[in-house]
């Protein structure tokens, strides 16, 4: 059994040098050909060709109003002191907004300026100039003119501009159809997922619909195959079949050099490998190639391009962005997304790899004058770090990383409107978080006319209370979340606040207190019963990470108690959140860990009560007062969201909002 | 037979709040309910409610590699001068990237730092820390965390994020259903027109089209009505059927107040008619108003909303965007498109009523440091105003206008990156320069990255040949086609040039020849022979504006001639364009003009050759050796382009691309 690896590290550029010369000599690096559709059903179609009006609009002289056709001529002496007689029929008609000039008028008097007599006359009381009221044939567009040019993507005032001209349907390109086909014996299905839930060594089978997804959202119509086992023959087979059906092949995962990778296999076999293993991370074991199609079927001879996509989530998601995004939109003739930029400064030193493009996840806001860019999980496996992304900056080649505060480019995702009202949290880890993000996603001002100036983001980052206060000190954050004992005092937050932030104005606002204790295993196996029982060998812990207020609060009481660090079995073993502890429980890699009741129950497991304490929001003065900040006091200091908090368990919210201090 | 006129002219914020109290009087002012579909389905569909996480991600402890599962203590003494051998099976298994590690290991080897020995060994040279290679259980998500908040519009990554965390479906808004219903006796349909053509007084229904598509692109599910008659009852009928049916309805013209529209009419006797006339423009003529549902059809006693949207074009298309995207929006539980903001110096003064907000159609294009604003057609029947609108820049009520350089902001309809790679064109008007936009549009760059940086957007205001060079000493455009003949020296251009631009350094680079001439009848039944024959009496002239290289054609000959341009019929009459002047003469206005052969040929009609003429692109020196215009200089200096113009008759491209001076 060989388990080498042995991948190609081939530059992005290069990668794509050698993909579009092999799709230019099978005649594919080409706009794909048009189809005729029915004008109501172009929108968000690309134009294959220039369109030229077939009709002129108006295609006659029109009246522009409701009101009487005349000769201009035969007004001049019209005045308030002489109003002058017009007969109807010969020298006055009535038209209404649209109707066509008798071939002997040339202006229109609007019927508000017009007084009748009787039926047979109208009167006037001024002169009117020649082709007032009158919208000219081809007002809006001659027969020949240009309506529309190539390589555009029909918006529905286009629609009704070649509907206009005289046209009913419309030349677009074909949408290019790609097949997806996932790969491997661990994978399950979401509908199995939901029947049995997940056994370990299960993969729940996504990265086909996000890519299905991404390729309906870039123009193209996706197929997705069912899942593929791994075995050669198999693979072989379905990439076969979809080549002869599809201008584009997705085949996911597989596509490393492991014993079960057969994807370079089968491009190998069936056409041509091109690219193996591109220096990008995340997405390192790309494939690129062609597959020659079966005999018989569309274009023969010529082949259809194939992607190996990688596995892990995140690589897949941006394989889609970097390989078959582009492609599509060759094909479409469009320019290609084109991300909004925006400098911005990170909030974290990065190390990265030489020799790759590293695409790092982040989110954005803006605090006070500077953007900041915060780093999310740089794990390939971690979707959500794209789902909470505002963009992405790419630390190039030859670069070793970006340096704490330094300038970065962050490509966005997100509208560039909407970090401008996004409040950025930095701080410890609280539950209540992600249900006030809810909340305030859900305001909306109480204005008549459209208006959703109340709505924000939440965006929060999980750096522990101290890491908050240090975010505030450097204006990364408008606040942070905080519940730091100070063991002199027995009181929560004011010490650090005077440590950390000597200089900056804070207002301390209480959010709630909240029940820490031991969470255990269900039925509590090991029988814990408090802190003490940390000192018991046979007692694994799992820990939270230094600046963490759970930290500092357990510190604090093992001193009290005389237990040493060192002692305690798992005392090293850092988690971020709440849950990540609760979950290392739930995985039985630890017996216990401190954290907050609502983590043990969101778990189902048990819970041993040490103590109450208290969580507060720290915002400089300068946030408290902005505008940005105003909705998410509001909600605090409302009767609903406390209402809320109220109902969960290990959560007192009759302190919610109270002002404790300011400095 | 009342012709009258009443409509009211109640402000915009006035109308919205009208409209949302009403609407909040029957329940409809809240978000639309939600329902379930599966995750793959769900692309760009709003979240209903917050999503938590059913299963953790990943669910069990996972390798991140391919390689060897150990514990890490086991491994601390291997070094490269002590290797150390491990018992595959009781020491080390073999994992691949995603298995669950056994329960008693903590650490990942990757397979890569590993030799095998034997079958039964494998030899490390470095120590493990704990949890290396490594994805614990969670590290994606954790269950119960929150996935996506409500309101979210769903994003491919987030359908993995949904499958992955145990979803197999997602609570999202229910569409908003929409019935749009055409009225009026002079429509019809774009099917009759190709099969008949249009005759005088008919009008392309095509309003529908655009509101439908509006609809689906806002999130809703349009229904488009087959047009009905100008009739009340069949109108009412037709109402009362769709408000039984859909959560809005919109009723095509017939919204304002003459003999035909009965719209408001329908709604009074059906429910309640809430505004009857906005004070915007264009658009003056709303109707916002309840409809009462027939009985024992969805919820009884309740009504549907319901919009008269006026006629012409321009005022339906921006009726959607003030009242129905935000009332969309509003159901779907978005916060409404905010178009980005852009500002820009308008280039032409703008007057406009008081008492009204007006909408403005502009292009837009960065010239030098500048971002300028160029105003387009704002006939309200002229639809290609806002196909080719950048944006839209309002004027409040209470305000006249705004002059010309003044600072505005524009509302973008365009990407704003689009606007950086503009080239703006203001001057004299050629048939050509709609190609030119064409092959700019279709240009893309060679490089085998996808890199479409050489392609440009043309734009194109029809000012003359002076406005042209006027445009040009303002900033307001890069460069200006123009062909003024110079009386005195019979050469083109480089006179008016000295005149008009004595302090800007410029380019002037031939497009090319055309032929000057008479655009007359078909069979040329006034027997027109050259200019000579605008004298005569019977001889209707329709001529070109001030300014335009063609007028000061025309001027210089009848002096030549000894015509006075008093005794030429029709003088005063005055078109922008060859194709205008064209579609006078076709529409039997008048029996000549001139114009080039191209305007002719393309209504059919008949030519009498003048001249031929020199048409020059003059650019300033600054944009002919900047970026943005270097892949026009190569287009009109390559063959390809060449040669389309050479095959046109009337055009002569051998001079193309020549420099004919530089100042």
């Amino acid at each position: 059994m060989s388990r080498k690896v042995y991948l190609e590290d081939i530059p992005l550029d290069e990668a794509w040098r050698r993909f579009s010369d092999a799709l230019k000599s099978i005649g594919r690096w080409q706009p794909i050909e048009g189809e005729d559709v029915p004008v109501p059903e172009a929108l968000g179609r690309v134009t294959a060709r220039p369109i030229w009006a077939h009709v002129s609009s108006p295609a006659y002289h029109a009246s522009a109003m409701d009101g009487y056709a005349v000769r201009a001529v035969e007004t001049i002496t019209a005045n308030d002191t002489h109003p002058l007689q017009l007969d109807l029929g010969a020298q006055a008609q009535v038209v209404d907004t649209g109707d066509p000039l008798p071939g002997w008028a040339d202006a229109v008097i609007m019927i508000e300026h017009v007084q009748p007599i009787g039926n047979a006359h109208i009167e006037i009381r001024a002169p009117i100039a020649p082709w007032t009221a009158v919208r000219p044939l081809g007002e809006d567009m001659v027969a020949t003119e240009l309506v529309l040019p190539a390589n555009h993507v029909l918006r529905p005032v286009d629609l009704g501009a070649l509907a206009g001209s005289g046209h009913a349907t419309v030349n677009v390109r074909r949408k290019p159809r790609v097949a997806v086909i996932p790969t491997g014996s661990e994978l399950i299905t979401m509908e199995q997922v939901v029947r049995s839930g997940v056994r370990a060594g299960d993969i729940i089978e996504y990265n086909s619909i996000v890519l299905a997804a991404q390729v309906e959202q870039w123009g193209g119509i996706a197929t997705r195959y069912p899942i593929v086992i791994d075995n050669f023959e198999a693979i072989k087979a379905t990439v076969l079949d979809a080549a002869s059906k599809h201008d584009l092949v997705l085949v996911n995962a597989g596509s490393s050099a492991g014993s079960e990778d057969f994807t370079a296999r089968v491009v190998q076999e069936l056409g041509t490998l091109l690219v193996h293993g591109v220096a990008v991370r995340p997405g390192h074991p790309v494939i690129l190639g062609l597959v020659n199609r079966g005999s018989g079927i569309g274009d023969q001879g010529s082949a259809t391009p194939i992607v190996g996509v990688p596995g892990y989530p995140v690589s897949a998601a941006l394989t889609g962005e970097i390989f078959v995004e582009p492609l599509l939109a060759r094909w479409l003739g469009l320019p290609g997304h084109q991300k909004p930029a925006l400098r911005a400064n990170i909030t974290r030193k990065l190390l990265s790899p030489m020799g790759e493009d590293e695409w790092v996840r982040v989110t954005a806001g803006k605090v006070g004058d500077r953007t900041v860019a915060a780093p999310l999980s740089r794990g390939a496996g971690v979707i959500t770090s794209l789902v909470r992304a505002d963009g992405i900056v790419r630390i190039p080649r030859f670069s070793e990383g970006v340096d704490t505060g330094e300038e970065v480019t962050i490509e966005l995702y997100t509208d560039p409107a909407e970090i401008d009202r996004t409040i950025v949290h930095i701080g410890s880890h609280d539950l209540t978080l992600d249900l006030l993000a809810q909340h305030l996603a859900e305001m909306t001002s109480d204005s008549p006319t459209p208006d959703r100036s109340a709505q924000r983001r939440f965006v929060s980052a999980h750096a522990g209370s101290l890491g908050g206060l240090i975010a505030l000190r450097r204006g990364e954050a408008h606040l942070a979340g905080s519940h730091l004992l100070d063991p002199e005092t027995g009181e929560y937050n004011f010490a650090y606040i005077k440590q950390y932030l000597p200089d900056v104005p804070v207002v301390v606002v209480t959010l709630l207190r909240r029940e820490q204790g031991l969470i255990v295993a269900p039925g509590n196996p090991k029988n814990i019963a408090s802190l003490q029982d940390l000192a018991r060998s046979e007692v694994r812990f799992v820990n939270r990470q230094r600046g963490a207020g759970t930290r500092v609060l357990l510190d604090y009481r093992l001193k009290e108690l005389g237990i040493a660090a060192e002692s305690v079995h798992g005392y090293q073993r850092e988690e971020y959140t709440h849950l990540a502890v609760a979950a290392a429980v739930q995985s039985g890699v630890a017996d216990c860990g401190l954290g907050v009741r609502a983590a043990a129950r969101a778990l189902d497991l048990d819970f041993v009560s040490v103590e109450w304490e208290r969580y507060d929001l720290v915002i400089p003065q300068q946030f408290y007062e902005s505008e940005l900040l105003q909705p998410l006091l509001t909600l605090i200091r409302g009767e609903s969201f406390r209402k809320v908090v109220a109902e969960l368990e290990g959560y007192d919210s009759s302190e919610m909002g109270n002002v404790m201090r300011k400095t």
